[in-house]
């Protein structure tokens, strides 16, 4: 009977919702078209759009929900991904696989949770030999099969390897020029060269390398000069894919917002924010570069741009990690703050800007662009979701009825923390992080909060109550929502099939060196000169000339 | 020498800030130039703008810095506000005198505390008999004296008085459409007719008055329809003064979005975010509705829009109550989340649409609209101080150096709880408020803090901890700093001239009745039909034609 009320309830308010539903979707239109107007007056139209739209996925690190002077950050300033976000479709309720870096950019890459893919627990870092799995299949894979040109430029995260084996290049991407892993994880006295550090490096690590291809081509990386030379490599890659008239995909995950801040000289004291508002607007920088790249070259109206982040703020920097906005908790966490984050798509060709609601993960990428670029993906085990009908209209029912959320140390035991359906989250799980600040005020972020069983779950409307502070499982009315949730989830973990953990085995010996494994003393003895690479290995792909543009 | 070293590090990032803010400026310019020729496009040439702009001041209510879309909230949906706000100079800082409503409004119209006021302790409930001194000068009577027309359509709060010799038309508005005071202060029975109440209302109050001038023509009022009431008479007004070609000022309050939240049927369910989402909707469609009018009379290019809230969000209604999104607290504290709100300012003839990080208060809107129309205000003694440097360009150093924020109870003793500068807030005192939720995690949000003292105060940089978590006051590095503060909170205090309270004294009889205040069963016996409007003031000044377009 409570069910009957229930089902009633929704049809009442979904039938309510249509009349304003076609409204927004006129105001769509019309936005659509007075932006692909303004497109086609500065793009050559003798250009044909290709039959499948060029991929950008534009990626921040550690960047939140509130961050964004789009999304409501007082001293942020985001000129550029404000304009690109204005004309773009935003995502409200988008959510990552984890509150950490590695298993998110997995997911991404691959449309497939963290414990299929064995990267867990944690993120990689410097000593680890492992990582992504070779047999793994990414969208730059899948994109270069079918003819696209692919280049990624940024932190890769995801293994590097005794031999370079794990590194992009393994993976699908044609070139490479990056750092593969959090420039945090480097050692101190030359993380910043020249410069005092800011906090939190390690003299037991090797300095940064930057690479290029398969090839350590500075280490220490100069990081000051790094965004810029990033972006130019970007920004040729595509004049080149335009020269070309081949489809492309580029992927560019950003070393910023992560701490400890960096920036251009240029980019500092630009905003009232301190170090991560310096590192903001240098990423900003960033984006319009790119899009003005696709601009100059007619690309705009054939490429879609998928700009996100990879997990929430590190609250454990204080005010200089991050924004979670009105969301609860942050990095480390599975709470919202921890793993839903900005995301809005740009094609003005095909996609109204506007907003959606619908509930969407990152895993929907790579089904997304298979859908909208003809691939064959039959043979693939994902946990993506095609999401495309969401990009044409917004209002539409999403194709993803549930998002698991797991911790940053998952297990087959306990399995995922939290589940979502877009508009209630039940908790079955809470554990707070040391990322989430230790100092703060709310007793479930920090890492004192252990892990705690909820039965019931706490249930929350994150549409509602998008903070999760009033929680709704005592009210009898929630109770065949929550068996749903719970029906649901066992379901999930029944089928769920765990690769072994990947961030695991570590051997100091393993870090990325441009001399010699074996050199002394170490690891100091690993950095070289810019101009000397040394450590290639055989699948090097060199794009020098692209590096010192 | 510690100052000395502060000094030079303000200088240093002073003139750093200098070369990208010539960029701002800019892109501003172009963005201003763009908007004005989309204004002129449409409007008719031949209407010369007048000498001095009109003046819309558009209130919302309860209505916290994370409640719009455009600040955020990702279920809100404020489409024409997000709109306006993006071609307006949207300001950062900008705080209320007030964490409540009563005290808030009356320094809004009159560039003068509370204190200074007496509109203090707490809010005007329908048993006070007192009001806004008829001594103090509203803007109102400042433009009205100068030949604007004068309208003020929605909710007063600034009291009634015993017949009724508060009102609004006693304070320099021609007209006067709306409520005395907050709906959620009605008699329960018959605050929403027909209908159940949701919540708050009590049954020894009179039902909800709705005044035409100083005539009850209402009670109960039907708050369903009340705002697209509100809105034709303002709609009606714009186009009496567009055809008398006579400047004017309309202050419009909206009931929109205090608790118990109301709208029309039509705005039901057409946000994601409840009753909230409703009101908002409304409001929404009620600010759309001026904009509109404004453009349709040729009037947006001589047209200067305000809009702001009188305070923040009601936590206590949870999350029904509004958001103060990244701000700490919310309604009743002197923490940001209380009394720093969103504030835009619209006049696209001369103000470039962008961002200012200023310090600016509610109590400059006063001597800000005397610059920009030439009033003689050199007889008051004001609080506000004339901003319109930052109108022009919101790059410089605002005029205004310093805000005090008093509490909901302010006495002379204590003074101000907090000052800010605009980049620090320094805390000298912190009381919780039932207002912000008495379940908050938040242990200083609460009832159950009581009033503390902090020495040294609390001291937070706002601009890189918007939350106000991060205290720094133990750092001795700002110790200079907090002298100042100290100092001038001790000048402030001791030049300040209290007012004696007006929101105390109480009489049941006093509340507003359509029939007589001696009639019986009291108060049930106040309520009158629409067409029976019974008790007028001398000064009374119809337009029921207006009420009932």
């Amino acid at each position: 009977m409570r069910g009957l009320l229930y089902l009633c309830l929704l049809l009442v308010t979904r039938c309510e919702c249509e009349v304003v539903k076609q409204k927004i979707r006129l105001d769509n239109e019309v936005l659509k078209r007075s932006i692909i107007e303004r497109t086609e007056e500065t793009e050559d139209d003798s250009t044909p759009p290709p039959p499948s739209p060029n991929i950008v996925v534009l990626l921040a690190d550690d960047l939140g929900y509130g961050d964004l002077s789009f999304s409501g950050h007082p001293t942020s300033r985001t000129p550029e991904i404000d304009k690109l976000a204005r004309e773009s479709l935003f995502f409200t309720h988008h959510y990552v696989t984890s509150p950490i870096c590695s298993p998110s950019r997995a997911s991404l890459l691959t449309g497939r949770l963290q414990v299929r893919n064995g990267i867990y627990p944690w993120t990689f870092n410097p000593m680890n030999f492992l990582g992504l799995p070779r047999n793994e299949t990414t969208i730059a894979t899948l994109l270069k099969d079918k003819g696209y040109h692919t280049m990624m430029t940024g932190k890769w995260h995801l293994g590097v390897g005794r031999q370079g084996e794990y590194l992009p290049i393994h993976h699908g991407f044609d070139h490479y020029l990056g750092l593969p892993y959090s420039h945090n994880m480097c050692s101190c006295p030359t993380c910043f060269p020249g410069r005092p550090c800011h906090e939190n490096c390690t003299s037991t690590s090797v300095s940064c390398p930057l690479y290029s291809n398969g090839t350590i081509v500075e280490q220490p990386v100069d990081l000051f000069t790094l965004t810029s030379r990033l972006v130019k490599t970007a920004v040729t890659f595509i004049a080149d894919a335009a020269a070309s008239r081949k489809p492309f995909f580029l992927y560019f995950p950003f070393l910023h917002v992560h701490d400890p801040q960096f920036s251009s000289e240029k980019f500092v004291g630009k905003s009232l924010r301190g170090t991560i508002g310096n590192s903001l607007y240098e990423l900003d920088w960033a984006v319009g570069q790119v899009v003005e790249a696709l601009r100059q070259h007619h690309l705009l109206s054939s490429t879609l741009i998928w700009f996100s982040s990879d997990n929430g703020p590190s609250l454990t920097m204080h005010e200089q990690g991050g924004c979670a906005g009105l969301l609860r908790c942050g990095k480390g966490t599975t709470w919202d703050g921890g793993v839903r984050v900005p995301l809005f798509v740009h094609w003005p060709l095909r996609i109204s800007p506007g907003r959606s609601d619908g509930l969407v993960s990152a895993l929907d990428l790579l089904p997304t662009v298979a859908s909208l670029t003809g691939l064959n993906i039959s043979n693939l085990t994902l946990d993506g979701v095609d999401i495309s009908p969401l990009l044409w209209d917004p209002l539409v029912v999403s194709p993803r009825k549930y998002m698991a959320i797991y911790p940053v140390d998952p297990n087959s035991t306990i399995g995922p923390l939290a589940v979502t359906n877009g508009t209630y989250k039940a908790h079955f799980y809470t554990q707070g992080s040391y990322l989430s600040d230790d100092d703060n005020y709310d007793p479930l972020c920090p890492e004192s909060h252990p892990l705690t069983k909820h039965n019931p779950p706490l249930l929350f409307n994150v549409h509602h109550d998008p903070g999760e502070r009033y929680d709704l499982s005592a009210d009898p009315k929630y109770s065949d929502l929550l068996r749903d949730f719970t029906a649901w989830r066992k379901n999930h973990m029944k089928n769920m099939i765990w690769d072994i953990p990947r961030a695991t085995p570590l051997d100091s010996r393993a870090q990325p060196c441009c001399t010699s494994t074996s050199c002394e003393p170490f690891p100091k003895c690993c950095d070289c000169p810019a101009s000397a690479p040394h450590r290639s290995t055989p699948n090097s792909n060199d794009i020098h000339s692209l590096l010192f543009l």
